[in-house]
């Protein structure tokens, strides 16, 4: 019989999330009631955002209560409707949760054209992750053609996304990334000018080879301690986009402040944190855009597609682990 | 015989600099050529900078060299010259550097009108001090009327200029400085909207209750950790100024970095350095708008003058230990 599968929280981490952190419920699957239609999840979007939301205390949004089904972008098919915008058989995406049907009023969730590109993708490239790369880079970074741009996280989902804009843009590239694979793949397969791999190399000195007059746009993801490698080689007048800090999510130390933040004065340069939230009335401006940009070949999607509802645990400590390229998702 | 003295740097100094990183020489007063002139100096600025110049490496400026006469903005008589805009009597200020006769060909200097403002005062809220704060908030701080502005190193020389602005411009100040007298200071004598004294107060909490909503803007001229304590008070879209880290100027150990640096992505906040050297081409209209205000009563300068050349190295320690109130001048 088939019935809601979900992953609710049990208790809030302390460190890496563990399998006690989450309570695995079953469920009757919901019926829609006037304006709602319920949705048989297909695919989970796994964030390293999705770390911070599981915490107490002020955000940039509430935290996901105890006992609730855990916050995550996902998509499926509606299968009951009494929305006359979401019929039954249409593909919709949304803020549906990390359970296998999800009753919705329509509100933050859209229906995808899955003749331009397949669900996966609009989790990442023309979803949330390329909005975030996309307005991040574009109205916080502000490249111009011919800047440096430097991002960190380079190969995972956002990551990607803002070294293939900023290449677009007409700007020199350079990804930081663990490991040769992916390296290799940053500047073989998406075009990246050169990739520093963290894990081998001393970022700071290769930024220096690499950025002999500076970096102009540096796009975080990660935090310390490769924020202080950017910090020490920024051009005058850089912009450092505060994005995120994957290396600190886990933490149970006090976060690692950067050291060399007086740099901004050497420089007079900027840190700008960014939520893509704010940008909500411009998500279709901007998906058109890069719908387009994919279209013709410039803008790659990559995902890691684990199977399996029943990983959610484990699949989702792959971000930390920095398992996945591109997108990681979950696939029921 | 009059002769000129001097005091040079002798070593780089670990921590704060001590009797034996400098040099105090003796040499005859100088001559000037061709379009060139000499000053015998009467006061000398001392500002937390000059200890930044102290170092070896890569900063906004270059750093003094071992052996070279300490750089320093002084202000003084001509008492010789072959340049027709510095004749023989006029008063000027110039980066003169610590001595007591310096030869110049005008770069850097200007003639004083000693009707508008007694010296001392061009070399603060008039002088470089000034401009720091002017541009420093106005430009990089952006407040707009009805905005909390947070000063740190409130009742030194930078710090009693923004809360001045910042009150001219119609914003809520609140000054974090050390020491009751100094806090009640700021309040009484210079139209403060509150004072908080780090010295006995937890700031963090301090900040809260005079910032319910948060702080708009943030001017920063001390560091850690009280930097940590204005990023957990930001306001949405807060801009913090980075001017200085007085803190850590005399750190042995690495810079602290700001631990809660990731407020700026909660709050969509930013952090910008700035250099007052970037904004000379608007000193002049700055100065004459800052000469009215002060005119006007809406701007008091302060000055802590102490006299005694040959004291510097002890007199510039002040600075570190917050000795001084508003601008710090040694009187030759």
């Amino acid at each position: 019989m088939e019935e809601n599968r979900q992953f609710r929280l049990a208790a809030r981490p302390v460190g890496a999330p563990k399998a006690s952190d989450w309570n695995f419920t079953r469920e009757p699957i919901p019926t829609p009631g006037e304006g709602e239609f319920v949705v048989r999840v297909s695919h989970v979007s796994l964030d390293p955002a999705m770390r911070g939301w599981m915490n107490a205390g002020r955000s940039y949004i509430a935290p996901v209560e105890i006992g609730a089904v855990m916050r995550a972008q996902a998509g499926g098919e509606v299968v009951a409707s009494n929305h006359p915008r979401f019929p039954v058989g249409a593909t919709v995406v949304g803020g549906f949760g990390v359970q296998t049907y999800a009753l919705s009023d329509g509100r933050g969730a859209e229906v995808l054209d899955l003749s331009q590109a397949p669900l996966p993708t609009y989790l990442g490239v023309l979803g949330m992750t390329g909005m975030t790369a996309y307005f991040g880079l574009l109205d916080v970074g502000k490249p111009k053609a011919g800047d440096t741009v430097v991002v960190s996280g380079a190969a995972g989902a956002v990551g990607t996304v803002v070294g293939q804009i900023a290449r677009i843009k007409g700007c020199r590239v350079i990804g930081i990334a663990g490991g040769e694979t992916k390296c290799r793949m940053l500047v073989d397969d998406l075009g990246f000018d050169a990739a520093i791999d963290y894990k081998s190399e001393d970022v700071r000195k290769a930024l220096q080879k690499f950025c002999p007059k500076g970096l102009d746009v540096y796009f975080d993801n990660v935090g310390m301690p490769i924020l202080d490698a950017a910090l020490a080689n920024l051009a005058r007048g850089a912009r450092i986009v505060i994005c995120g800090a994957i290396s600190q999510y886990n933490a149970t130390d006090r976060i690692q402040g950067p050291s060399n933040y007086l740099a901004l004065l050497v420089s007079r340069a900027s840190m700008t944190g960014m939520v893509v939230f704010d940008y909500a009335d411009r998500y279709t401006e901007a998906a058109r855009e890069m719908a387009g940009w994919r279209a013709e070949g410039k803008l790659k999607s990559l995902e890691t597609v684990v199977q399996g509802f029943e990983t959610f645990p484990e699949t989702l400590l792959k971000l930390f682990a920095g398992e996945n390229t591109g997108k990681l998702v979950l696939a029921v």
